[in-house]
């Protein structure tokens, strides 16, 4: 595991004072996972009188796609070579981006187009947070989308705001625009690039101009972000390969840590901006939960991992039991997994109910007990005095767990064995993945028999961070594993000074 | 097998002239599968001002949780004890009917109230025909939902037409109001019950009268039809048992076929308006792909017997492969059962796109081709290079599983040996279930080798009828296979003089 | 003033016992103003796809400029020759007929297309109640746009009722197509000849049948109807000549009373149900109140005969003062001939708010009340310290004037003397003007000084009916003026028995 | 007349560089005539649970009030003492600002609430300029409404953007807040007073803090504002005094050119920013056209002083004719005293429909020809034959005029004689009315006489500049003129230098 480096901040921000701005501070902290997509070139016409493109209908098809990474508003920029155009919804991309809606972008020809999904934590979804974000500066215009989250975003506003500057969203992405507005960055030979090295944490950026897109993943490669070709010979970039099969387009390679990728009439071409981190820090909980089990992230297929996990699971935390089953539909790769390595047959005890979303990221406490209630459906017939393996991915609060369980119980099963196919999630996540707060984290001052007591199961294990990793397969040391380990690859207490930030930059980066 | 009934049609049916009023027809022959709720009692209160009671809550709740049942239109329907007032809205339960909509309802205390989810065929789904019908005639007002399909509907809407009445909506609903309206049956003792014995056909029918809810069912049980009790004591009606379980009902027990139960501040009451037919008809399909897997369904609980639909198909056309997968999310516990009976170990290849809903109900041509699509994802990983076995319940045109099939091919799959887990649909269903005229159904005139052809699949194999019916454990001669063998229990082309209907109602019909 | 002609009404009426269903009876008896508008001929292609024909938005206009006869409800039916659309909607015209509800209208072709506009009175707008009424009866189909209230209704409904029809709406619309559909009438040579002459009361009707537009006005004349031709030779309906102006009509004559008008592709033809009554009802409010200033009304213009009633109460009730003002925008026209007549200065006093609907047909109380506080605006620097002539149309419940009153005293007008262009309403309307119930006039069991001192005005008069009557320039005898008089032209306690209605018919319809 | 006073504009924007964003420049020249409104103090609370605060209400009615500033979009932002939240929407009040939204600010308490009415120009209406802006900055939280047009807000756009500052509107206004937040004003001890001495052109802003309202008016004096007071002691500030009226509140005074006025929970405060200027620039436009009848602008009342130019407008231009009549609504006020004082009769000879808003304002030429003719109905039996004095209040493009023209000549009126109430409007406005380009305008470059012909008139005189400040009781040189006279006062060509500005500042300015 390789030691932390120090966060290479601006040096404004540790002295900046206590101030009585609180009602930002609540959405400054929010994290952001989310989805982005890309697609440069005017392809078929599809406008209302035959003019358009269907760049904006691309994008739309490519959101959808990507639905599972955001459910709370979704939105699309295009460009017409010379003016932007952005809209934005609240809601699932069919509701936030309607026929007329796409219509109306569809007026102009539409030679580029950008979109983003988007999903919020609890304390509330801002429709002014909704991306892409269009912003017009001194060098025209641009729209940004943005899965990750920027841990020095905090102290860059705040260096921003003391020089005059104006936010109208509590997002972090919106400092990034104001990086790249600044004279320092439009005086170096690559404002882009420029900078993206002023940012510390995990994005996978996506930017529209007028002109042209340039798709950007950090250093450390958090989040996934890979280049695709449509079968007319136009790119596409996208956060999932699941998108690019949806939208018929073949997987080109991933965009890498510190790498630029420009989409243009030019064709594609490619740039850094930065080394790759030494160590990478790859998301693992993308492939234990996140991703779409059709897609490859970092190079490796989700749902493979996830049977994987299970089989591992197995071997680790075995059990005599009548069945395995799954928490439907989080835990059911895992859970075929466990069943095959075991040799206990495969069930579905749970049925759950197609037509209400996600629970874990649905937005307020309210909401997520309704959906228990109204999502999952236990066959009684079928648990009733069993002895059942239930496998999940993972346990974030614990409150929805506890509420299936006792489902369980109440349609009669015997003995409720729980096996998690990742390990107790006890630390918060600064880079994407918004899990709560950690005091919300039921596994963050438990023993695991704790746990059990309280999710009233008989038995309960987690999955060992070494089988999680040797499944993941990619090295240790390019894992972000923060969320279980603690080790958090950027230093959050400790932030470089300026002068090792210009050193590294003398070692690391381009310029 | 018994011989099929004669249907008691009304005389004036046979001899109706053709006539130029075509625009109705195609609607006439619409079937419709649909789910109802009702429930009786006050409850909490609900509404703004804490009046209200939550009778509209409990039966969307209803609603939602039979949504797999409709998801063309809905509606509620509610009495105060003096007066009805019903809304209905296009689409998804959670579109159809907003929370303004339903505060709407809670203004006035609400005493019983009655819902409907409703799904259309290719064809058109028309605003007027969402239910319940709200009508006012002699007797004061009424609400109706329904789930089924009356066959002698058009001659009795034809006679009623001579008779000079009018009709607002294409739904073969509407004549059961305009018969319970007649003098015929309002001169008579039970009204409603010589209504009911009028109706050849499928019907579990909810009526709401000011002061209380009448569910009846056809005296061949072609649908479901349940009892159930909240915990306060409160007599509900549900389509399935699925939806006593969400509102926190227990089951109480089926409604009889030729049962009237009603539903009032006097308690739960039963009375008959037939015997039961001496064959019933209950419609194996349900057990196959229509109801929900946690729902029990005459008696057993679908989910069980899906998977035994499954073992028995692996018993009978066993094939070497590396894995089994079902269709999903329609194939699941075929899968789950024929890989436990095959001792071949289970995978899923392909997952579905969660956002989007269930492919066999969606109205036209041009959307069923959009959702294929974006609705389901392979997982080329897995199945690249693999002999795979895919089970699924059923198919209709062909068209969607083709085209499945067509993307397992495309990911690579070595050779795909389909299994389903029901014989070939070879005849149409007028009963309730829309499937498609008989010349859209793959396999009315085709034989298996063509369809396998078609499909493109190495092997293909159905489920015998002994075998279906073998597992769902019903009396042969109480259930309906006329999909697949052809038996219609009603001789839809010889009905029965107006004699041999009185004789009938003589001899099983009460009076 | 001719004697009053007693009602034939169906025998049955009177004999029908008092029943429980109140619900309905305070929507029975409501009284509906409203406008119809009809089109016949394809006209110019404006579909998405250049078909369609310009129907609907012909029709669309023509209710456009008729919206002062109705801001409840308005909607829309069309025939492509063989099949009805209609489309209703609640609000204003250009609320309830959104832009793509006119194009989903327009993707078939239209032929011909009739519509309504809808205001209704306290106690509640009813959705079921928007028309067009589209219906299905034994000939077909049927839309259905009215401008009345027809006094038999109830006795009608309460007939078919008792023979076993169904009504979805509480409008005694409804009604008119249960007659044309009965068989009585199917069996006769002119089934709708037939059906009009059952109808009592104030009724100018458009029908749309697949193949044509049937236009008909009562025998009394209650009601204006238009026949207008536009430039490319299409004939056109309308109730007021405004709306042909508007769509670029010119107009031809008057809907004759006892007329039916149809319009098909044979071109425009004419037929009687019934000879006009010996004495006509024609409404002198429409002249006073209701009509545009625009419109030829009984072939007399409306603003000139305003003009006229305010000349002659300058000379009936002349005063000294400053100026003379108008309630806006009612009193208007009227003022102007006051000051012209009197030789007093014409000034506005009160400017009203653009944006806010006319208080005279806003269905509730508390609506009323608001719309006064917002719609008026008094320019202090003008009333303040003079001697005021106010003049309006009419009083009804007195509330909006007493208010407007009071606005006026509170910017300090020192003398107020309000003089009124129509004679005191004393009694119901029950031919199709909304006034209210008897009790809710101010003018019902008031003296001139009480109601004087209500309002809280110097001086009040009102113009006497002999000036009104002459100022209309119609002759007296063919005037309803009941609302004033209380000389009802149908005696609405006795109504004919069968062998009356049989000679009448005999003596004065067609048959 | 006071001589030009030369522009103090920033010294880098005449040295700015063409640049290539063609895009927003279009917007940048967009004048906006708007409506604000603003109350502080708590009131009656009106939230659903008894909570919020009635200062939402306050706010919509007093927009609604001022409706006729601006029917594109409106907005409300409220504070509770600490965090602002804002609302927009398009369209009118009502449409714009529905109950829920409503509600949804009254969740917490309101303590203060500022408004804003918009209607924009030909070229487009973006959502992302409704106001009031709501921005965050160094010192919190800031919400901005603006009625006006700074001259020199691309100047300052171009500063900030340059030094890295991002816009996400083409609004004029944006700038005001980035002038606020800059570090050179926020170390000046009153930083907004430092802001809008930067600022030239029309501005009445009124500024949100989370703990006051600031309202401010240019030191010219351009647009109106009004400081009132409601019974219960809560100051309003509002753009004119009608809104003052329809919320129940009396006028205090104006705000005074040059003057900030503070409410907040210490009562109300006032200071200068800067001396009035030593010439006024009152817009006497306010008094032809735009402000309300019913409202005191600059002190005079508006009716009165349009009475007052018909008046003046016949003595100037006297006609034999057989009656006069207004271009309706907006001619009016001068035909009546344009009838007064020639002592031809007064008529109305259009009707105009109340259904459709005023044309001068709707944004598209399209839309401009489409309510010509819906929105007016020409009174044919009035006009025909008839020698007719016409009189409107202005005019712009001229194609509305000519199309009522048309009409009127349509209609068969023989005489035309056409009176309009101010000089020809020649040049465009720079502070705050949108008439149109330059070359748009008809009387730019042609005769009294061409634009009579072009009209169709027989005649054609307009009110002499003269005669039109003699009617609005100003001195001369208070007023504006610019759009009759082309003296701008302003001079927009030769802005001050940075020592010019500095100088004057020492002058004239507080700091």
């Amino acid at each position: 595991m390789p030691s932390p480096v120090r966060l290479p901040v601006l040096p404004s921000a540790p002295r900046a004072p206590a101030r009585a701005r609180d009602f930002l501070h609540e959405d400054h902290e929010k994290k952001e996972k989310c989805g982005v997509f890309a697609v440069w070139g005017q392809g078929e016409k599809t406008g209302p009188a035959g003019r358009g493109g269907d760049g904006a209908a691309v994008v739309y098809m490519g959101l959808f796609a990507q639905q599972h990474r955001g459910q709370e508003a979704a939105g699309i920029a295009v460009t017409d070579a010379r003016t932007l155009q952005g809209v934005t919804g609240q809601g699932l991309v069919a509701d936030a981006l309607s026929a007329p809606v796409l219509a109306s972008l569809e007026e102009r020809p539409i030679l580029g187009a950008v979109g983003h999904t988007r999903y919020s934590t609890a304390g509330g979804s801002l429709a002014c947070n909704a991306q892409p974000l269009v912003e017009s500066y001194i060098g025209g215009q641009v729209a940004v989308a943005h899965n990750g989250n920027l841990v020095n975003a905090r102290a860059l506003r705040r260096k921003f705001e003391e020089a005059g500057h104006l936010f109208h969203t509590t997002s972090d992405t919106e400092v990034v625009v104001h990086l790249l507005a600044s004279p320092e960055q439009q005086r170096s030979v690559d404002p882009l690039a420029a900078t993206l090295r002023h940012l510390q944490g995990a994005f996978s950026l996506v930017f529209l101009f007028p002109d042209r897109i340039e798709a950007a993943r950090d250093p450390w490669g958090w989040r996934p972000l890979v280049l695709g070709r449509l079968a007319d010979g136009r790119a596409v970039i996208a956060s999932e390969t699941v998108a690019l099969q949806v939208v018929g387009a073949a997987l080109v390679r991933e965009v890498e840590p510190g790498e630029i990728v420009t989409l243009s009439d030019g064709g594609v071409s490619s740039r850094r901006f930065a080394d790759p981190a030494p160590a990478l820090a790859q998301c693992v909980f993308e492939h234990v939960y996140f991703a779409h089990p059709a897609s490859a992230v970092f190079g490796r297929n989700v749902q493979i991992v996830r049977e994987a996990l299970g089989e591992r699971l197995a071997r680790e935390a075995p059990v005599e039991a009548d069945f395995v089953m799954p928490m439907p539909d989080s835990g059911r790769s895992a859970a075929i997994g466990y069943a095959r390595a075991s040799g206990i047959g495969y069930r579905e005890g749970i049925v759950p109910n197609r037509y209400v979303g996600r629970t874990f990221i649905k937005p307020t406490q309210a909401q997520r007990a309704a959906a228990v209630r109204l999502k999952l459906n236990v066959v009684g017939e079928i648990v009733r005095g069993r002895r059942v393996v239930v496998v999940d991915d993972s346990i974030v609060r614990g409150t929805t767990t506890r509420a299936k369980i006792e489902q369980l119980r109440e349609a009669g099963a015997r003995e409720i064995h729980l096996r998690i196919s990742c390990p107790p999630i006890r630390h918060p996540c600064y880079f994407g993945v918004d899990f709560a707060t950690r005091e919300q984290l039921i596994a963050h001052d438990r023993t695991i028999d704790q746990i059990r007591a309280y999710l009233g199961v008989d038995t309960l294990h987690y999955l060992s961070l070494e089988g999680t990793l040797a499944c993941v397969g990619l090295p240790a040391r390019d894992c972000c594993t923060a969320c279980w380990s603690g080790d958090y690859r950027i230093d959050l207490e400790h932030p470089l000074t300026e002068d090792e930030v210009a050193e590294k930059r003398q070692l690391r980066m381009f310029t």
